[in-house]
């Protein structure tokens, strides 16, 4: 059901001949209210492509009545001409649905570049498909067309106490942070003020999506949308629904990671007794980035120099002879020396635990990731996206 | 003839069974004077082996009178039991050559945590074997001794006037800056003081292998060495001796990326009109970094949109809509829109230039990479390295 979990949102997921393959490729959803309450979080990318540009400026005041979505092409570095394709596809949705383009979020994927009068063209004809076919049990077909490489739909549910909150995400491949190269639509009945939304939303990607790395590359798309109708007639306690708000970013953040192009490990890196949660981080993409790392968790090579020779290149406080590295359970490497055999370690299971204690201070934090495989190669290689 | 092209060299490479392949595995370089001066740089990792430890002691006083090199082992993350090794290795060429063993230079390469009796009895066998096998022409042996997963030795030589310099690397993975990952050692017999050395190194190092970033990860045992015998009896003139130094770093730098592991093109990433050389250089290494762009070139893919969305991510100055890429001399971006069509790119060729104008100011940089292959996943993951 995903953003059509919650009550007051409509969406529908549509064919409008983007995607070569002929799939789904146009998604609208729709808050029927009575709030229109929502906060985004955007790509930090500097080249933000047309619909982040266009999606900040209807978010200033916290309100939005729908949001467009589609795949089969990014409309980024598409100059003036793809602007004004996006702020046409928010007026087709506004005169549509009779409310003001100005509150429609609007996001594209898929490869940069796309966005000529054939995209045009295609965008605004699923428009005119998606407004008829929206349904308050269309959240399936939405998940679905916001697809590009993925293998199959990101979709999460949450009950809270009167109220529910559900999402949709998309993203397999430029999976990096600010944020983790994806569009996701997140929907709540519960009654929210937009400022409570932000933190919420905020606090939530911060420690979920931020924290998927899986290939290093940041998108130029990126959107993470919160809509909340305030159908309801709950008003949740604050603390409770944060942590909806970060329990659902976690679980779509994990399917995120699981789907990941051409991946055979999920892998955790967790950093433990880090000066700082920002060092923490820190040393964990470090790891998390290292090709030579990741190239070995794939060949089931439980291979702790390299995690150590990545910890190096940080600025993280660390003694590099007093630091602790576990594999799968097995603690590889004791305070800068070999310890137990590496024989011990299995790396065959998909899931990937890599604990590095770096005994400095008491912050920690967990980068997720992935190995580099020669089916990340030949995806992002054989295929333009 | 590599590091015994200049006069008053003598070296030799034997093997001494640190190399499962039993290859040659240790190299020994001895300067036999007038002088013995000499500079080294190395690595910039945190993390830094026992060889690099020891190596930094005793460059101190810019004289050295030998070096010597062993692959089949990193010596790194080996504890004190390691760095006694390093130690003893110095002490052992010292007491065969009748010199100080603080005047001797240690380098180690191959897989980090290896460092144990077994390979303290090797290095110190390879020692023995070495010393009386040392010649006016072992620099071929020599740079033998110091390959990993090479494919080829690095030897270069340059003719100065009444002088000559010769070289020799290696290198295949683990390529990336401060510095590039790899062992290098360059001859000279001019008369050139330790400072004037020091000077030259540093500035060939820093826009020839500091600009190598094949694979973004950084080695733990880096050392780039330069030894002035003044055998010539010729003072050279400054400037020629440092465009020298600076020649052959880069031509040693070229063959580093020639055979980088796995890969399939060279790539120049030329990028101009920069606010400075510094964001010269972070907008070519965000590119030389991104998995997505490195894996298209691979596939013989123009992706222009994964250069843009890579210089996104960096502080450099620019305006992501007055940006130009071309590659291979078709530019397929203009003012952040598709120009030329990607048809036009034949990317067939192992020589890949990438320029990128930023339109901003006047500083320029290039930044060496290679493309990220199956070969790449396959080298790093089917064997520990």
């Amino acid at each position: 059901m995903s953003v059509t979990y919650a009550a007051g949102f409509l969406a529908a997921g549509v064919t409008a001949g983007l995607k070569a393959s002929g799939g789904r490729d146009v998604a609208l959803v729709v808050n029927t209210g009575p709030h229109k309450n929502a906060a985004v979080v955007f790509t930090s990318n500097r080249a933000k492509a047309n619909p982040i540009l266009w999606s900040q400026q209807v978010i200033t005041d916290g309100i939005v009545e729908a949001i467009v979505l589609n795949s089969g092409g990014a409309n980024c570095y598409t100059g003036a001409f793809g602007f004004q394709t996006t702020h046409q596809t928010a007026e087709a949705v506004g005169a549509a649905l009779e409310v003001s383009a100005g509150d429609v979020l609007v996001c594209s994927t898929g490869l940069i570049g796309v966005g000529g009068q054939d995209f045009r063209d295609n965008v605004l004809a699923g428009v005119a498909l998606a407004v008829p076919a929206l349904t308050t049990t269309g959240g399936d077909d939405a998940a679905l067309a916001i697809m590009t490489t993925d293998s199959k739909p990101k979709k999460s549910t949450i009950d809270g106490d009167g109220w529910r909150i559900g999402g949709m995400a998309k993203g397999a491949g430029m999976l990096a942070p600010g944020l983790a190269t994806m569009l996701v639509v997140i929907t709540t009945d519960a009654v929210v003020s937009p400022g409570d939304l932000d933190t919420a939303l905020r606090d939530a990607t911060r420690v979920t999506f931020d924290r998927l790395d899986s290939d290093g590359c940041m998108s130029t798309n990126d959107q993470v949308s919160l809509l909340a109708s305030g159908a309801s007639g709950v008003t949740p306690d604050a603390a409770a629904f944060a942590k909806a708000v970060k329990d659902i970013c976690a679980d779509l953040a994990l399917q995120l990671q699981a789907d990941a192009e051409g991946a055979s490990h999920e892998i955790h890196i967790e950093v433990v007794h880090a000066r700082s949660e920002d060092e923490a981080v820190e040393v964990g993409r470090s790891v998390a980035r290292n090709n030579l790392f990741k190239a070995a968790v794939f060949g089931n090579d439980p291979n702790w120099g390299r995690v150590l020779a990545a910890i190096g290149t940080t600025t993280a406080e660390f003694d590099p002879y007093d630091v602790d590295v576990s594999m799968n359970g097995v603690r590889v490497c004791k305070s800068g020396e070999p310890d137990q055999s590496v024989d011990l370690v299995d790396l065959t299971p998909r899931l990937t635990h890599v604990l590095i204690d770096l005994k400095v201070a008491d912050a920690t934090a967990t980068v997720l990731t992935n190995d580099l495989t020669h089916d990340y190669v030949h995806e992002n290689s054989a295929y333009s996206s």
